[in-house]
């Protein structure tokens, strides 16, 4: 059985390749909403729509469990809870409870989609491990686009991640959560705002303890299905960048919108 | 009886603010796809079956024309035409005829998203009127974004415009199309970049001529109804800095699919 996993776009396999790395013989479903993305930028009852109409197609799929691998669609579900088949994760609750071990001054910040920053969910979910945290928050709009796009090492994705760097370091945080599963593609370039003494967290770590609690993952084939629900050549292409070595076994445009 | 637009998100307003500068006592219904905005990043047949959706939505209203205020959703259609009860006006086919009209050289330059610039749409219709017309296109991802952010006035959106402009104008084109109606709020920074020598075609002159051939628009109470497929206080904000001085006389928040 596969472990489906989906995401507004490509970001998500950001997770997809933590996950295949630690477990290379578990089998893999994603679905990335490519003809509804972004949703970092969208209202959390949009988003919490486009989460119901993913998890309903992903679960005709034979699944162990299911990732929301996408901040923005993790908010909208914790704030109005979706019942499954199969057991579901997201990637706001690990990296908040990473975020609350890590920080040895309890003062954190959260980089996210603005959807993500207005759902106040990371403050919520870090002070229920870490009551006294002093939680800051940066929406970083513009990044997904930056990363969509394949603008990584270049000179004006560093401006941009600098002045929301600049901004929330201000706030001596000790802590930065990468709240949204593009922006670990921007780690170098946070790295050099941020100097070496900033914690960075990203949900895999938990969401990996998460998964190896409840399910069994590791037995299968390798197979790593890709569906899209806008097809496009560089949209497979900017994929296979992300994965790096990990093949794509089938990719497939799909209609997530079932009538 | 109204005029009809309707644009992936707010960029179209450019265009509706034009029109109500030249027919103020006009009233305008004005839809913005926001729910599944960008267009310009997604495939022709993905956009297609949104303009479908709009097309049909609008329909329902009284209408006396429906205009496309998005230039990836014009060569969507111009690719493959959709039949409407009113007459439809697209933005690419004014903005082509402007840009064949004003160059001298015959060496022109189109700026558009990158569904516009794979459709091959401006070529077509620019040779349409000037055969010997030497066309270069460049897509400017990240454009969108930046505007629909609302950082207009800023150093980083000057060098992600100046980095495109220069290499279309190494093309040495004498016109350049503003061809994605969210461009003309960049034109302080794009003619920062081209100089004053360079003619900037935005699709506007040209559309208000086909409006004024086909249908009689100024006749009455000045309306702006403005609806929106997903709805956010930022939207409804960005709309009205992009309106000035025109007043939003209702907004809505709807839903295009209708099942």
């Amino acid at each position: 059985m596969a472990i489906g996993l989906f995401d507004s776009g490509i970001g998500g396999l950001t997770v997809l390749k933590a996950l295949k790395e630690k477990w290379p013989q578990q089998d893999f479903v994603y679905l990335a909403d490519t003809a509804r993305l972004p949703y970092g930028a969208k209202s959390l009852a949009t988003i919490r729509h486009y989460v119901e109409h993913n998890v309903r197609f992903l679960q005709s799929f034979k699944l162990k469990a299911l990732v929301i691998a996408c901040n923005s669609a993790s908010t909208a579900v914790l704030q109005d809870p979706i019942t499954t088949t199969v057991p579901m994760f997201n990637v706001v609750e690990p990296g908040a409870r990473m975020a609350a071990h890590r920080s040895t001054t309890h003062r954190i910040g959260v980089l996210g989609t603005r959807a993500t920053v207005l759902s106040g969910a990371y403050p919520k979910q870090i002070q229920l491990h870490l009551k006294q945290a002093h939680v800051v928050q940066q929406a970083c709009p513009i990044w997904v686009p930056l990363v969509e796009e394949g603008w990584v090492d270049d000179p004006i994705t560093n401006l941009v991640v600098f002045r929301y760097v600049a901004a929330i370091l201000r706030e001596n945080v000790d802590t930065l959560v990468l709240g949204c599963t593009h922006y670990p593609v921007l780690t170098p370039a946070i790295r050099k705002a941020c100097g070496p003494n900033i914690e960075l967290v990203d949900s895999n770590a938990g969401l990996m303890e998460d998964l190896e609690k409840s399910v069994k993952p590791g037995q299968g084939t390798g197979r790593l299905h890709l569906m899209v629900t806008d097809d496009s050549p560089r949209t497979r292409e900017m994929a296979q960048w992300l994965l790096g070595d990990h093949q794509i076994t089938t990719y497939e445009a799909v209609d997530v919108i079932v009538p």
